[in-house]
């Protein structure tokens, strides 16, 4: 059903849908066809059911060497290619395998490339914020340009100035809608969002007003008599209440379970985490299984392993967003409307 | 005494300092040549002072059709030059007229041309938060760089990740320094740093590590039921202290009154402003002067005319800081260690 | 009557036309999609007639600190947009809003971008004729083509090469054939057309060739004995003779007023006066009033606000000139063929 | 001689100076390096000669397949190049030896490539006066760039605008202040100076204010009636009067065999012609013979070979005036000043 | 027949074929429309045969000046543009003249620009085997892009490296299988393939691989002792075997001529001949005509006028070719395909 | 000794040199910075031995996000830096690293930089010799350009036609004389050099001319009859002599095991092998050892580990040669001449 799909873009339910949209190709650049890089194989086999798109057929060889050889099985002359790699461990041969797919697409006269980038790394290497640094995502924006591409699509960027870095179009998603309508469902009492980091503290405003609540916000700080150390306190009020601390991305799950501790310290009763992006470093599982959450909600913009999901753990599938996405992105139509902006 | 300006790169005392550096000119782009824009002619004179350098000499007619026509009276063949321009209003005047007279210096083949923009506008149009909106701020940065720059230096962006809108290399400096050693000088008691939006939190922590005080943010959240409107609340206790307001710029005293308000309806005692950009709209002035704050401290990356100077305000001088990283420029020495970074 | 179309083009018959023709939308980039800059929006209306179109729907505010915000209301994605906008005064404001908006066309993944800007200005700023200046008409292309522009469309440049300064593909049309036309429908007896600069001596040959009459030319010289004080001359035979005195934009009307006098003190009878852009400054209605000229001959690459119309004013519609142009670029059918050249 | 030739670089009092600059090496990349292609060894050899400069070793072959190779026998790597080629014929060997010249300079790291183009050919096609027509005049620009090019130096471009055509900073001289000093020395009586066409008017002028004569313009017609005739007639009074008649380039000698003969008809006396560029096609210096000219005065912005110089004709050099241009751009040092401007 | 020719492409069979595919415009760029350059007239024809489409119409003047002048009589917009122009003799007035063409199609807004190059010249300069020497392959790939070719088609590269020097696609073709074929079908006993030099040795072991032979090699070694002098030696057995002798291009038939007489003197039977480009200078055909060839087996990649034609020469024809890859390529299919690779 | 040196460039014997030129700073570019990437660091050191220069200093940290974080510990403002850094295993991460560090220096404003690979890596994905497959070494270029790299330098590329892939000057080094001397002072009896491969037949042949020795090839070719399996034969007489085996590089040792047996069962005596880049994969060495070979001659372009290195290897080392070249590069002089070219 359309209008149902038009109104919750990436939930839970539309997975469920056996019927997806026939793709008609009406497009301007021949048909969707759907590549994945390495990182991204099952993502992509699930977005591909939302379109009734096989992924397209290539060989990939790594030679001993450490080189990566791409040859296409299939012809992309003058079609619309979407290409889905996120940029998850390692990094930089999952980096240096889309490039090189991209260039394999390129000379292969696509129609048109689009990367579909459901991570990017290097985010947060996006200013200057010391000296004599690089800007990291800046060089990776560049990379992915002069390699060819005509468009991206991502999710959840560290900054959304980072949309600036590339000078190519690009649908920036968030799985804000996805989290926050699962969340709201749940219709917790008395509770309080809180922004693991003061960087956060803008988007978990957005949480708050949506799922209308107060505001809290933990604010690290270096103490400069005690050499490295931090301090950690929280600005808002916590006690008794039940805390969702939302945060972009979780990696070694350090800041998290020092949040936890303060949170519990000033009286906080059952707390959820909410995230976008499951980095989840080795330690990461283990550290969250520890804290006692009530429960962990994120995404599978980066794949999440089964030794890495712990039982209190929801992982929603951010395919059926790409999908529609897509789909919208090929047919001229508008994606913005998805978002009801 | 050269120590002591490394010290304390653009405080005021830099300012009275008689016996600037002699400008020795072992750059690999010939001598220094600075020009203005018409919007920073005061400031120019000043960084010149510092510098030694008498501004360079320019014919600007402006015809009946509002073309800008720039002649430059002197050479610049081969020479480093330094074109100074800040964006204040007419903003759109300002650019062109920076960008013609860099079309200018390109043609008349320029060793290099380093463009100083103490405020950058058009920084808050850095992100697409809405559907089909530009990002104006990459605008801008391509403009400068099709124009034929080579480096730019400038204060304070919006955001950080504004550097790396720009592929050319660049000094993005920052008036902290000047403006919070100015505060720290005062030993004023019980003070609280209050960030007047979310969006400035991370950088009002800087001030609260550098000052020692507790932080405290404004929030300001849209309230659904009531159209429009918007609710402002405070995270963070400010209530018997002194609070310290600080934020990047102000335009229409808007937002500062009703954190004022607030703030004192909190039980705040004397209450400071603190910021970089004093663009200091029409109503502007009006506005902070029924606050009854304690002193509002500012700098003149923006011309602030006298009509626009309130008893209680301290316009600081960037001359210096700038005058010394053209310098530092110039003859390839580092700028970062000027910060102590 | 499409015969009869390609036969006229921009005729102001043209304009009675109710039955424009039907938008076949047959092009590779989906369909025309029509958007109007601040100085364009009758002209804009008026082509969207010709098509059938309703221009596209947007949001523009303007904040206090001068800063233009664009939010486009419709979705361009994959569409063949047409930009409408007119270098007219505040022309700053209005290149940098056509600016602004093609860089959120852009980022929305427009299929195709076309500005038309039917008076470009800063086009006598074409080369160097002194040391140390600037060629800002190859600014404004190269700002143009790097804010994203697929194609252009202009009236009447004021050098044919200008158009060498765009990489890009473009139709410089001309209202040539609409004035001239116009013209010789009048069946003047006696008449010579007479340049108004020695820049305009080729351009006026034309208009001689097509009218069938002798050709004169006003000779604009410096005065070295006597200063800044020019002497103007005619070369060729006026006396006795209607005069055709033609140029390709009046601004102050001070040349105009000059080469009248001349005219009239050489003899001439009836003096008519034709021009492609209206650029008509604050005196020049005035100033053209006490003329007592047969009659002025315009059109409408600019506004020409009522308050400036003069009875003896026609200001021809380049409208339909426009329309059937967009029309063929978005069909892929030849431009050319419409000037049967 | 070389005091002759020293003495008539552009101004006047510079002419007198006997003894050359010697060229300190003070540039910021490294030394002058002076190369020539085939079409200017000779002219190459006197700049060198007024530099104090060897031209630069180089081996040049052409296999039987006619590609043309390059090796540099001397290494430029950091040095300042100028590469002097004029496009004579055939010009298509001459342009693409110049731009493998310049690749080869590159990838041997020259410190700052110049091409030094006296005369550059294609100017004529400028601009797209008719449908479907390229703009091979940019094309030629685009490539000088693309080959890598960082400055180039040009005399008497067919349209100033074309230097708008280059992004790259460059000189565009003029053999105007050489040519029209030495006619003024002869202190013709009862001059007039006539355009040779429409196009050259503007120039003409400067001829007529700098020589404090009248102008003559002569206009070329299509006549519809009789097919591709075209009629010629003079605007401005030549009877009983000497003629300098001026255009920037002669090739067939068509035009301006036409030309005299309208004048001597309209009671012309003495007519002198003069122009930048000798061309000179095959049967022109024929048809110039017969024309019983009083002088014709050119330069070597081309060769001239001895089988194509008249008794009447005088060809003066602007190898000074190029080998000035070098040293104050190596220098540093402005180049327009040279003409008092 | 599909089927038939998707299986033997290029092969002397297909040139018979009466009934060529109807070329449906399915394409994204509108139809398919051919133009030829001056060198590939007669090609052109051929493969316009093949295509059912007629080269289009346009005027082209060479003035005495030698500037070449392009009229399109017929528009282009939006159409899906293959330009043949092979680099024959004058190569550099053919460049030209190519480069001067696609100026002509970008501007008159052409769809897609796709260039056809039978044979590329230069690309014997794609490397710096010695210091200060240019890569004159680069610079030739970088002018046909700055020109505005979206994509080109070429074959037999003398390096397949060259493919890399282009930042665009592009399709390298090959005119093995046609050559290849054609030897095979004749069923030589005891045949040996020997490459003609040392830098072709890994193409005739595909030769070899392909006709089932032992493969061959001549060494050309330069002798120190006896100055300029070359020894030509052969690696491998030719004793009483018959030869097939195979290179990519012949010139002077010089390297041919000593190859032959070392195959003679070395004990071989027969030998043939074969190569894809056949650029023939001047004596070449003379010096073929003496060494009684068995065969030579060559293209018609360059165009070989009959006065060049010997009675052994077979010159097979890749229209049949280019004509199916424009069409796959217009219609989005797979080229690679037609390799059965 | 200057005159020495200049006659031996890169020699063992030059590595004991003790006393280095000094390095006097006389560039454009400031002074020579040295920098290495993780992969070269000993190297680097040995080539600021050579220059007396130590390499700079940075921090370079890996979060467990994988993610390179660098920051330059001293100012590269205005100079002119030398960044080694070869393609050594783990390729990918060495490959971002370099680029990183070159957006951090170009961020920094160095004055040039100079990207020194000793080993460029994906040089065998060079051309398109199957469809649908990338060229990965002109990516791996313009990543490095688009990073901001102003020159490079390496050594021995896999096909020197990959210098073409850059369109920024650059030095492409070989170690073939400091291996050939090596290899001609051992004066070796009845030598036949061998290519390993028919790719470096040409290359083989310089080494045959230089030791002045026969040449034979190893020739692989697929059987087609007995699927993926490859049969060697070689062409040229190895019988009762000894051998020099000559390649590139050397990866797995597969190849030369199986060329080495093959010489063996042709009747060879003692089997030198010779090489520039020791890849050495895992099993390399073993395989290597296992061959008996009388010497194994390489280079130190990629670090070799002691764990790697056999009895009877010899590992030459480049530093002498790279530093020679850095020092001529800063100054301005030839690098061609360093090799009597």
């Amino acid at each position: 059903m359309e209008a149902e799909m038009e109104k919750v873009p990436g939930t839970k339910i539309m997975r469920e849908t056996g019927s997806h949209p026939a793709v008609a190709s009406i497009g301007q650049y021949g048909h969707i066809m759907l590549f994945f890089g390495s990182a991204s194989q099952n993502l992509t086999q699930e977005i591909g059911s939302y379109l009734g798109v096989e992924p397209g057929d290539y060989k990939r060889t790594t030679f001993e060497n450490e080189n990566i050889f791409i040859q296409l099985q299939e012809s992309v002359r003058g079609q619309d290619v979407y290409l889905v790699q996120t940029m998850a461990s390692p990094i930089h041969d999952n980096i240096m395998e889309m490039l090189i797919m991209i260039d394999a697409l390129k000379r292969d006269s696509a129609g048109r490339i689009n990367v579909v980038i459901p991570y990017m790394t290097y985010t947060r290497s996006d200013k200057k914020d010391q000296p004599r640094v690089p800007i990291t995502a800046r060089l990776i924006a560049n990379m992915i340009e002069v390699a060819g591409v005509d468009r991206y699509i991502t999710i959840d960027l560290h900054a959304g100035q980072i949309q600036g870095f590339f000078n190519i179009p690009g649908d920036v998603l968030t799985a804000f809608h996805l989290l926050c309508d699962y969340m709201k469902e749940k219709e917790v009492k008395d509770l309080v969002v809180v922004a693991a980091d003061l960087g956060f503290a803008k988007k978990a405003r957005n949480w708050a007003e949506h799922l209308g609540t107060p505001l809290g916000i933990i604010e690290k700080r270096r103490l400069f008599n005690t050499g490295q150390a931090e301090a950690l306190t929280i600005i808002g009020d916590v006690k008794d209440k039940n805390v969702l601390l939302v945060d972009d991305e979780v990696l070694t799950g350090g800041t998290i379970t020092k949040a936890v501790d303060l949170l519990r310290s000033e009286g906080a009763q059952d707390i959820y985490l909410a995230f976008t992006h499951a980095l989840l470093g080795q330690d990461a599982p283990q550290r969250l299984a520890k804290l006692n959450l009530k429960e962990i909600i994120t995404t599978n913009t980066l794949p999440v392993p089964e030794s890495k999901q712990l039982p209190n753990m929801t992982v929603l599938s951010i395919a059926p967003l790409l999908g529609e996405v897509i789909l919208r992105s090929h047919e001229g139509r508008s994606v913005g409307q998805l978002f009801n902006e």
